[in-house]
């Protein structure tokens, strides 16, 4: 499953997993189907709010319904009961994916024979729910926004990249940062008018600027508030959530990442060992902040493979 | 020395200070004769952006100067030789305030017989870099602004507010903010339309719309470039910077501040301590984020009473 801005293209040439889903890799697809969609309310093939309203001919804009990780999760088992697979032998992905495999855990346990959450959270916090408001607050300030309806007049760009920009700063780490950029100047930098200065400046822009040329700004609004909004507990408590699950889980989390941080996943393995669930924890030890889930892919292979290697051959939860 | 969108009113009804600084209280007005200037660039009494520029009748906007730390620090020399003070008791100040304190160390160490820097940096990391980038195109997004001329037409309100937002989730601790806001909904909330839907984002939004009330755009713009040029050791080695200081100096820092994280802090100390400086340091247990430095008044106002009285009895350095 992937990640907030991700979509359906993991593997293969410019795909987002490409190093960890592949032939011979950890997700080898010599040995395993591989399924990867895009998620409900995306911009990149699902339906979303930049999609075509049959009832009116025009884009949905923000009278697109609300949606939650239950109805992307939902959307994803109606694509694998049109495929006719029963049992899936593992939901894997981080940060948002993350969230829409602890969803499976919880709406569908029958149809999965493991689960892989990584760097993710059973519910944000309100630190979390901030960084994405104050990037929906851009967009939304963004007069090119037009109330969600600017698909034939432009798009709202700086407010859009104001967003990107708002959540590269969480996706890295102060090390990793201080490791890429330091205080470097850019070399192109103008005569001092508020322009891009330091190197991390001019990197954000174009991180900003890449992004609004790929992503439906509506679409941002609608998955991020999907994010907060998504509480697996909802009432039931730690011990009580994944009651009765009998797939194998192993959580990955990363030292360094301040954005979901470790004591979220620790959260998710307590909820797991209170209900009997068969779970392993694993913490790796990385400087990338939140995006080590896209890079630290030596560590995460071995854990991957040797974990799908082990719900395979039964050497574990053989309830599936 | 005041913070970024401090100002002059530390002490009395309202001032940001007046828990610390009064009669019988850490900085001690029936003992102490207390300063606190607005910053060159400000908006607060002291020439900025905003005031007029005498060649044209109208105000600078960003046909006013660059400024840097170097430059506050010697607007408030020169007020005290207009006040007549050859020397200082002490010069406190936290977060930007505490760069001033650090400016003062190393432009006019003789002029002052202490110095207390609190929950501040000798140099921004590119991390600190970025959140304040990101605030000043946020600002410069808004068309508004008017490239900095907007005076006589309105201010760009919703950028700076946005500006704001991303400040405050920066000063607050992920741990303060789910004690104060954890992940209740607003109870006017209304349907969902990407409104302000949790207490947090409530809270963000207003405190974004009283900021814009007095604070002016083009200061937020200069001042946060002031602070990320800031760089206190500029070439010289950590036990050269403040070498010949025989100021005493406290240093001060909060244990959940993670927008000036308590490395930073030992850093000074580590400066000092290599130069021969007579240097304390407390860290102080708090989960209050960067705000503490204007929250923690108990311990603080222990540690910088006694640390005034030391100097004030000679219990410690005499040079001065």
């Amino acid at each position: 499953m992937h990640a907030l801005t991700g979509d359906a293209h993991a593997a293969g040439e410019g795909g987002w997993w490409s190093n960890l889903i592949g032939e011979g890799k950890a997700i080898d697809t010599n040995k395993y189907f591989v399924i990867c969609s895009n998620i409900l309310g995306g911009c990149k093939g699902s339906t979303g709010p930049s999609s075509i309203n049959p009832k009116t001919g025009k884009p949905y804009g923000i009278d697109f319904p609300i949606i939650t990780i239950g109805d992307i999760v939902n959307a994803q088992r109606n694509l694998i009961d049109h495929l006719g697979i029963d049992k899936l032998l593992a939901v894997v992905g981080g940060s948002m994916g993350g969230m829409q495999v602890l969803q499976w855990m919880v709406a569908y346990p029958k149809r999965i024979r493991s689960a892989i959450p990584i760097a993710t959270t059973m519910k944000h916090t309100p630190q979390q729910i901030a960084f994405n408001e104050v990037g929906r607050q851009a967009i939304m300030a963004d007069p090119d926004w037009h109330s969600g309806n600017y698909y034939d007049k432009g798009i709202p760009a700086k407010g859009l990249a104001i967003a990107r920009m708002i959540g590269h700063i969480t996706y890295m780490s102060d090390v990793s940062m201080a490791e890429k950029f330091g205080r470097k100047f850019r070399s192109d930098r103008a005569p001092f008018k508020f322009g891009a200065d330091f190197e991390v400046e001019g990197y954000l822009h174009n991180r900003g600027d890449n992004f609004v040329r790929r992503f439906d700004a509506n679409s941002y609004l609608y998955i991020t508030k999907a994010i907060d909004y998504f509480n697996i507990l909802n009432g039931h408590s730690l011990g009580d959530i994944f009651r009765g699950l009998r797939a194998k889980v192993l959580v990955l989390a990363f030292k360094s990442d301040w954005l979901y941080p470790t004591y979220q996943s620790q959260e998710i393995v307590k909820a797991c060992k209170l209900s009997g669930v068969d779970a392993s924890y694993c913490e790796v030890n990385s400087t990338y902040g939140h995006d080590a889930f896209l890079l630290e892919i030596e560590q995460e292979s071995h854990l991957i493979s040797n974990f799908l290697r082990s719900v395979t051959t039964g050497n574990g939860n053989k309830g599936a």
